[in-house]
């Protein structure tokens, strides 16, 4: 087999058989094929695509060249939910928790923040003392005890993906359906899940911009999963404004626990309940959403989820005293409130501009050895649909120094809108269900 | 400027500036810039395109990250003869002695056999004691006096093709027609021609299989071309059966000779006094077409350009006598006889199988750094509509050992089809003339 014969193929629009697959990936995890063909190959499936089974063949090649995670001895279903990423979304910290409440384990490996969307694990760190490199035993004792633990992504997990991550990176193949599917399946699986929830997110502050890139998006998720003998549901969610009131690493960790109380935003709520109603399905906790969601909202109400969520803090190491007396007061001495222009509706909050803000107040990176704040951040005490006056306070922003806060304001100046009319409703999670495959008690699909 | 942001402008079809091309490739020439970014940007390429003025661009930047030669002191015109690559095609050892005679002086900078196609260097150097790695000063003492001399290519003369086309090689991205466009102009231009005439092969021996590619590649040329100040011809031409009778090193060096002594077959001749009279032409020897032609062979029938080409042997090392007493008789002891299997009229010799058999006797080479023979070939009996009876001598194989032979023969077999009905003439050169600046005989273009 010769790569180059392997890239004119696809090049050309063929279908690239499984062994060919496993050729390239493999190859290139060993050593053996230079980048240069790797990229060049990665360019071809750019512009020609993944049959839905060269998909899976690329998802199972990845999801080989590590190691596999499993809870042996642990009673499941173990289900974790993966967002394409947002900005302002803690719906992590929030389902977690809630999802352990209600029987089902979630183990959650996540990311940090890059360019404008956060990341879970720089919120979690914003808790004093919290620890998210946990080894695989302690992963293991969280799950079994809390019923979710949280924690960066073992180097041991998919090295293909994290190689052509880089390569694609710097390749502008990244856009791509089905190697993003394929990231996105290969790591997920190989983590221990037996089912997932997706929350495929499209608008401004989204990775993808159009809701149609988005349901392409998760139509292929919940192919090429289903194929892979589990089961998916996906949402498909609005990420033009950001999600809650707050942006931010500590800012968000209070927002979670705000919502864990009863108190959170109506956008956080109406997303989190969306994705765990779906996952008491997948889970064969509930036999419908609307079940799913009631016994949701019964067990958030019980507060059994709060203390999980106390109880992991202390697990990981996290000093739940401090975060509690921390909460409202934990802030940035760089502050400014940036104030309404014009007595109007606010008509639109631009998630990308708000994210980018946030990356030179200190929320994100820039580049990955960047050291983000805990305190930075931005507080919206307005959202799209709100009226406000003129002189009234839109946004506080939060820096992790005064130069860095002079850069983000005509960021944040810019990503607010006005208008004379009242906007429709935000329909956060009018994203329909791509597909769900529903499970009775017993855990057998219908 | 960063090269991702390049390689996304042009994946997502834009047209790139000078300053950004220019990036790419020098800083792919010095090393700043890794081999894959530059892979996945000529994919892009290749899938996208590029507007006339990117590739006069690409051109300008490839050939200034090289030297050019010069012939001050030496009087004009200077023309070379490009084509890009057949079976059985010697029209440089003809042409170049021809336009010489004509007072065209032809800097022939050449190529070796590669694939199923043969390398003027190669055949050149079947000629005992024959040089082809002149110093500059040679190839400019060869031009002063018989009017061209034939050579290797410089290391000097455009790096930046020599590093892409290597890349292009292994990647999948050698059939896009700005990259051929540009590494085919940017080593003709730096090797110092004033007019340059190319000969566009399309058929199963070319490149390009479709006549169609072919004329978009001879009209990027003219386009390309005449944008950097060369007067340019292009001919399109078939090479759907091998040229000549003769295919092989030795062979071909003897079909020359042949030619220059106006005993050549009638395509070989018919393809040399066409590009040969376009040059007439472009070097302003000529009004028209038809004056050139005339031109040309009354030239042929001086006998000067056979002179000429045995003083260029002399002067590049080789031994005339022994070339003129090995006439006829320097041939393989490894020889097989391939009979017609009906009485019926040979409909097609496939030229792209007659050159790969030829790799396997011996003529080209598979790899780079593999050996030809002087002695391997295959002499053709037989055209596409000649009639032949049954058992008659079809081809003559000369393998450079008895295993090749064999592994040849099949393809050989494969290569001639046979039917009842005589095939429609061969039309050489219907390869239209893709564009020509006229030129007064002061050489002005008209």
């Amino acid at each position: 087999m010769r790569v180059v014969d392997i890239i004119t193929k696809k090049r050309d629009g063929g279908t690239l058989a499984k062994e060919e697959i496993a050729f390239i990936v493999n190859g290139y995890v060993d050593g053996s094929i230079p980048e240069y063909q790797v990229s060049a190959w990665l360019m071809a499936v750019f512009f020609k695509g993944m049959a839905p089974e060269e998909t899976v063949f690329l998802t199972e090649v990845m999801l080989n060249s590590g190691t596999r995670i499993n809870f042996d001895g642990i009673p499941g279903p173990f289900i974790d939910k993966h967002s394409t990423g947002g900005v302002g979304d803690k719906i992590s910290l929030v389902i977690a928790p809630l999802l352990a409440s209600v029987g089902i384990r979630v183990p959650m490996m996540s990311g940090r923040a890059l360019g404008h969307t956060g990341g879970t694990l720089d919120k979690l760190e914003a808790i004093p003392g919290y620890r998210t490199n946990l080894s695989l035993a302690e992963f293991r004792r969280g799950l079994a005890e809390e019923g979710f633990a949280m924690t960066g992504q073992s180097k041991d997990i998919v090295p293909a993906d994290r190689l052509l991550y880089a390569l694609r990176d710097v390749t502008a193949t990244v856009e791509s359906i089905p190697l993003i599917t394929a990231s996105i399946l290969s790591k997920k699986i190989a983590e221990g899940a037996d089912a997932l929830v997706f929350d495929v997110k499209y608008g401004s502050g989204a990775f993808m911009k159009e809701k149609s890139q988005a349901s392409a998006l998760a139509h292929s998720l919940v192919n090429v999963g289903t194929a892979l003998g589990k089961r998916i549901s996906t949402l498909l969610t609005d990420m033009d404004e950001p999600l809650g009131n707050a942006v931010g690493n500590f800012l968000e960790v209070e927002e979670a626990l705000d919502c864990l109380e009863g108190n959170g935003p109506a956008d956080v709520m109406e997303v989190s309940f969306a994705l765990a109603a779906n996952a008491c399905v997948l889970g064969g906790k509930a036999s419908c959403v609307e079940e799913g969601l009631e016994l949701c909202k019964r067990a958030l109400e019980s507060g059994l989820p709060r203390e999980l969520f106390l109880a992991n803090v202390e697990r990981q190491g996290g000093d739940v005293k401090r975060l509690l007396e921390m909460r409202g007061n934990y802030r940035s001495q760089y502050v400014y409130d940036l104030k309404a222009e014009q007595s109007a509706y606010i008509t639109r909050i631009d998630a990308y501009k708000v994210g980018l803000a946030g990356v030179y107040l200190g929320v994100g990176r820039n580049r990955v050895e960047d050291v983000v704040s805990p305190v930075a951040g931005v507080l919206l005490h307005k959202k799209r649909g709100d009226w406000t006056n003129v002189g009234e306070t839109v946004m506080t922003a939060y820096a992790k120094d005064d130069n860095s806060l002079r850069e983000a304001l005509s960021l944040l100046k810019d990503a607010v809108s006005y208008g004379e009319t009242k906007p429709s409703n935000s329909d956060w999670t009018n994203g329909l269900i791509a597909s769900q495959r529903r499970l009775d008690r017993t855990g057998r699909s219908s």
